[in-house]
């Protein structure tokens, strides 16, 4: 394989100034809302605080794998809609991290303050802490709320014409109860490990294959015009690298460095994830390792020693070397997906140079 | 005038046969979710908790003025694809009332458990009382997210052409983010009253005016076919009914009598929330006064006795008067509206009965 060394740029996928393009239509559109709410002497704060999470980071992963599908579909250059569709994406993106802070009760995100923090800040003159606290998180409430609302908004006047807009909606729509569903997963799952290895993953596909690849790509597609065959290819090539992915997530989370992932290792092991890693842990184990799974997980005082010990027993149940051959499987399924589907060259050169960055990777 | 002597279903308006209309798209929806989720293995408790939801209550008041604003229109008969547009308003209030409780921290909901208490007991077991709390309200914000993307789904999938449906999209964008605006406005006032009565007034007119009343009736009339005369004509009806409609529940909430509102006459002041009927008494009382209603308004330990002392305030200094007056003046122009508008006749006969219905109440 040398398609790793085919430059982006010659397929008019330059990530670079796709990022810029989306960034450009995000900026515009809150500086439209900024006015229109100074205007009607509506809080701006909503808008200032939007604009900030968008500023200081993400990878605009969604709209990028956007465009790729409209390329998949023979879509040529890139015009205005596609972008703000793209765009909207990652509006909506912004909604679930926003809402996903307020639940894990994190107080940062991107190294800055999470939203609900900032808010708690803006408004606590005159008020308890514990009073901040919740204006603060039901003010971060709303404000995923409205950018779920402008995703939306984003979506519907981008200027496609009426009958390609009727075909994305139901793209979108399906997007959103998956994300939502592999959330609520998440969300009940976490705490209480388990061996149900099914259960961790659907919680993969829904939180990650499904929302941050598959559909990306079809809404691209299908704003090119793309027919079910190749709805159905790409859904063969993003389901396998969405839980590869994932399941690489999930084994860095724990055995990662980081100082190269610049994620701390306790987190998951402290939230009590559930992940492939430990459902397969638990299932292998004998009864005694597996009580001790049960104590350590989901501690929120877990220290590095106790997670040393932690990683040792995963390690001996063989859990992470499972999860290796999980990703490969998944990899070599995505791959074939592709070599044996009917996208244009170039673009099924980067997909196959994404798939495997993104099964490959140490950060 | 006689129109309140007009039955309702002289004019195909028959209210219980509306409300069972409605409800029927939206049992026949969620039955159909319930089964997809069943399917796929996802958790069917998110389709039963919002069918419950839905079931104990409501007055389904934003579907019977899109079914309005539709006949407003010149629209004839009650169309499947109207019938379930204006379900999707109601499945839309769902989400707001679920992510309201979990705001406000209300453990009731029309005399039930709200929808985080009902998922903090559901997952309870093995749970401390306070990780099932925290779980139960992330929960409850998801269910909340789904009810939003399905009322969406809702209107999507009712059936309308895409020249409708890309007519009405706008008018439901600006009214999602209106009441978003409304609540964000409403939640960053509380517990700390002030004098600012304009900003009271536009929590009135985004949370309730604009939500409850202009974009039903706007929608319905869209999907009819309105030109902006017409909607201009129901905003001018539908902004000073709404607020008025606010300006008597804020008068009951605090004067009303709890055996005939149903409603507690203490939460209101205990919040600590930011009415017309609070800000006209900080501007006009003296600075003495003026102390005692910020150090009793938003305690949450307030009494009957210091409720009684803060309605001698209110009284003394006017308030109660004044909002009556308010009432009055918007009931007058609401009126106006319709008389001077060109709505067919029994239609405007309808809109007048429930203006006077909506201001006059005492329950």
């Amino acid at each position: 394989m040398t398609t790793s060394t085919v430059p982006a740029e010659h397929h008019g996928l330059d990530h670079d100034r796709i990022r810029a393009e989306v960034d450009a239509v995000l900026s515009a559109f809150l500086r439209h809302k900024a006015r229109t709410a100074a205007g009607q002497k509506l809080p701006t704060e909503v808008t200032t605080v939007l604009r900030d999470f968008l500023a200081v980071g993400g990878k605009r992963i969604r709209p990028l794998l956007c465009v790729t599908g409209w390329h998949a579909a023979g879509g040529k250059n890139r015009p205005h809609a596609l972008v703000q569709a793209a765009a909207s994406l990652e509006m909506f993106h912004a909604f679930c991290l926003i809402h996903d802070d307020i639940m894990d009760n994190s107080a940062t995100r991107r190294g800055q303050p999470a939203v609900h923090r900032t808010l708690a800040s803006h408004h606590g003159q005159g008020r308890t802490t514990s009073a901040a606290d919740r204006l603060g998180k039901s003010a971060a409430v709303l404000v995923g709320d409205i950018a779920l609302a402008w995703s939306d908004e984003l979506l519907h006047t981008a200027g496609l014409d009426t009958r390609r807009l009727g075909e994305v909606l139901p793209l979108v729509d399906a997007m959103r109860t998956e994300v939502m569903y592999g959330q609520y997963l998440d969300v009940t799952a976490a705490g209480t490990p388990t061996d149900d290895i099914e259960r961790a993953l659907a919680i993969c596909r829904y939180k990650t294959a499904k929302y941050t690849i598959e559909r990306p790509l079809h809404i691209g597609a299908a704003l090119a015009g793309a027919d079910q065959r190749l709805l159905d290819t790409l859904s063969a090539f993003a389901l396998p690298l969405g839980e590869a992915f994932q399941l690489r997530d999930d084994l860095l989370g724990v055995f990662g460095d980081p100082r190269r992932t610049g994620k701390p290792t306790l987190d998951d092991l402290r939230d009590g994830k559930h992940t492939v890693l430990i459902a397969h842990a638990m299932r292998h184990a004998d009864e005694a390792r597996r009580q001790i799974l049960r104590t350590l997980l989901g501690n929120p005082h877990l220290d590095e020693s106790a997670a040393d010990h932690l990683r040792r027993i995963l390690t001996a149940v063989g859990a992470p070397a499972a999860v290796e051959d999980m990703i490969r499987e998944r990899h070599d399924a995505a791959r074939h997906a592709i070599e044996s589907g009917s996208i244009p060259a170039g673009t099924a050169a980067l997909l196959l140079d994404m798939a495997r960055q993104a099964t490959a990777r140490t950060t």
